[in-house]
């Protein structure tokens, strides 16, 4: 992999982390430890741009940056060539704006007053603050309509209805997504914003939903931040230091399917709804029972640092085990799995409050991984029927994405291992 | 002033901007200007405390902070006695987390591991990131229910209905509001959700709003941000280095309503959508035109810096007027009503898509004034009959509350002058 065409970088000290990280966890929270070298693509400070070129898209083991805005389009267009001019056009639009530039003016496109500016501007002056942008392929994008139904991967088989869930179609689903991800989140409101304004006429915009606060490190150099229920989220995430985990659990290898994923990877997004109310009566002791974890520190119940390793078989003086057998993290294992393992990047959600006067908060969870079929179904499916999570949350919508390779240079475009 | 109880503080250089201020605008576009002496509360860097004890309540003339969580409250208790009781322990609650405080600990209040924490954790370790609380009362806290009705400020007077409005009553009004604005969301969320917490049983959520990105300075140290079309907005704000200004136009005086209300001022909030994707394709000059201003500089259409005043009587080769008759600006200048400003200190929303392929997007206006009947009325009279605005926008909430003046010590809280 080094040798795929993106130099290597070695990150000192904060780097990754930078000044955002900071500001998110305090300054005393960092951890000090170092980094490996890795050639997946991310900035050294929170406002420097994150290379967009590479063997793999940026914005997948890139330390998550702390805001999202996500969207999924419907494809409108029923032209192949248009859908595909699309996808250049954008591609053109992702390497531009990942690296902080703005369409060039405020002017008009060939400078007229009486065209619409070619940017929509409320990001002018702003730095790229980390911005990635990671676009992904539905199910329904294979139906047929532009003679892919041959080219879809097994793997992105839908996935099966998971007990206690309530699914809302219309935030569900997608032909296409994108995934912006930027220290600034008016850089990722822009981002995604302008992308929907070149699309005009090929796509229309699904849904989206925006994101505050990254819910897990992708790298050791990043702090494990908080989730709305105040815990730790992110300990036991796959992470970009962990290269040969990254290539048996993360990216897609030559023989896994059709040959244009190679080097892609599957991207699973679950909007969860918390019931943040009702959590925050709940005594300590049991949230703690609930994940298996410890509020303070995140320390597994059977140990005393973030991240001594659980003890599954530890029993307490009353002879059953320290983390029961209902707790988070000993469903969500990879013991539990055979060894099956995500990289979680998620986000907390506020969308305001519900009309009953609770929030409408939670986590927009989403994974990426090989195989789903090998991964996040089995893990949810098991989570879905024993977690004792479950009487706090509920899943209001899923996602399911085929995450092409990289772009490898100005002449490639999002997708051109799909159509050309 | 200068004697009211808290010392006088000078700033120098960027003080009040500080890093967060930087990194969301870019350090080249940070104004130099000197600050000149202002007995009000405002942090020196993002991340130090903001003063909560003072003669006006923080959070209004304070630079304005970058994110914002607003919530309304319907009071459910129908004992007064208990209201007051919650007032003195939100006003212990905001004087600890604004300066940046948890509860003490993880642990459960007494100690107990059956007792729910006393804090819902999620911004433990998180500094105090800038967050001010500030509180107001609506028209319906007065209509008897607590022995109010008598108390009630003839400036609190229900707003009139506009032309082109379509209010939804679920997201307006309200008979308590707080409005957190902090540099971290995740700061102004914990912030909101543990008042929330607090009031399980005498309050309940009526609605809340996430904002992000500033769409105002409220001081001469900040940069002018953009709002989300892409113009810079806050230019001719009232700003806390205004004295004069700020005394005629922002700080309610002895004599002008109930006492209770003296140092105290009004909010008034609108929640305004805008239609990004046709505002997206309106040609450049016809969005200048409707400002009066450009959208680079935001320099009047008249003039060359963003600060040059606006030249109304000036005519155009062809006879009409630079800044056209139903231009934003001219029609919300203070020349347009007898000299009447506002304190201007809303945010942008994204609350994702509205199911019809548009963003859900736009402005959370919030304007602080001494008299609404004087201010905002007339201005947004006139605004709703003429704006070549309101072809891009629609106002779907409403909210108005008399902001009583700032909590003065640890003995006092809010609302006291008007319960008490
Ligand atoms: C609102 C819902 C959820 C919350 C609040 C939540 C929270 C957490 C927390 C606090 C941890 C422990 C710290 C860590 O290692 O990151 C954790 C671990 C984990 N979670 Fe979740 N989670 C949620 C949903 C899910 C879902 C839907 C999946 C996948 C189907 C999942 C998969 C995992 C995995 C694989 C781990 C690591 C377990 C280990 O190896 O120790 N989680 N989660
Ligand atoms: C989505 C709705 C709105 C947008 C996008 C918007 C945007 C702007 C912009 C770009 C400016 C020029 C820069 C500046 O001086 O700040 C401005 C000025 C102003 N706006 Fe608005 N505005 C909106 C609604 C309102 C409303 C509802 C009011 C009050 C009823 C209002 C009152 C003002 C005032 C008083 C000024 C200063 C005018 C001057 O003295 O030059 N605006 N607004």
């Amino acid at each position: 992999m080094s040798g795929a065409g993106i130099s290597r970088r070695r990150l000192f000290g904060l780097g990754a982390a930078g000044v955002a990280g900071v500001a998110a966890v305090g300054a005393g929270a960092v951890a000090g430890r170092s980094l490996i070298e890795e050639p997946v693509a991310h900035a050294a400070t929170a406002s420097d741009p994150v290379p967009f070129y590479g063997p793999h898209q940026a914005g997948v083991t890139t330390p998550a940056q702390d805001r999202l805005h996500f969207v999924a389009f419907d494809v409108i267009t029923k032209e192949k060539a248009e859908l595909v001019e699309l996808l250049q056009e954008w591609t053109a639009a992702a390497a531009r704006m990942t690296q902080g530039k703005d369409a060039g003016t405020f002017g008009a496109v060939g400078g007229s007053p009486e065209a619409p500016p070619d940017d929509t501007g409320e990001a002018l002056g702003l730095p790229a603050s980390g911005l990635t942008l990671t676009v992904g392929f539905g199910p329904s994008l294979f139906d047929g309509r532009f003679g892919l139904a041959g080219r879809k991967p097994p793997a992105l088989a839908d996935l099966p209805a998971f007990p206690g869930e309530d699914l809302q179609p219309e935030i569900s689903g997608g032909d296409i997504c994108v995934q912006a991800c930027a220290h600034d989140p008016q850089v990722a409101v822009h981002a995604i914003r302008n992308l929907a304004r070149i699309g005009f006429g090929k796509v229309s915009v699904r849904y989206s939903q925006l994101g505050f606060g990254r819910t897990s490190s992708t790298s050791r150099s990043q702090a494990t931040p908080r989730n709305l229920m105040g815990f730790k989220d992110g300990t036991n995430n796959l992470k970009l230091e962990d290269t040969a985990m990254l290539r048996d659990h993360l990216w897609v290898a030559s023989g896994d399917g059709p040959a244009w994923m190679d080097g892609g990877t599957y991207l699973v997004t679950r909007k969860i709804r918390m019931h943040v109310e009702t959590w925050d009566r709940a005594p300590l002791a049991e949230q703690e029972a609930i994940f298996g974890r410890d509020k303070g520190k995140g320390a597994p119940l059977t140990g005393h640092g973030e991240f001594d390793p659980p003890d599954f078989a530890k029993k307490g003086p009353d002879g059953t085990p320290v983390i029961a057998g209902n707790a988070h993290v000993r469903l969500a294992h990879p013991d539990a799995h055979g060894g099956a393992r995500l990289l979680r990047r998620g986000y907390n959600f506020v969308d305001g409050s519900d009309g009953l006067g609770r929030l409408d908060a939670g986590l927009f969870f989403m994974a990426y991984q090989r195989d789903p079929r090998k991964q996040f179904v089995p893990i949810q499916r098991m989570l879905s029927q024993k977690d004792a999570l479950n009487e706090y949350i509920k899943h209001v919508s899923s996602g399911l994405f085929a995450c092409p390779p990289g772009v490898v240079d100005g002449g490639d475009y999002w997708g051109r291992t799909l159509f050309a």
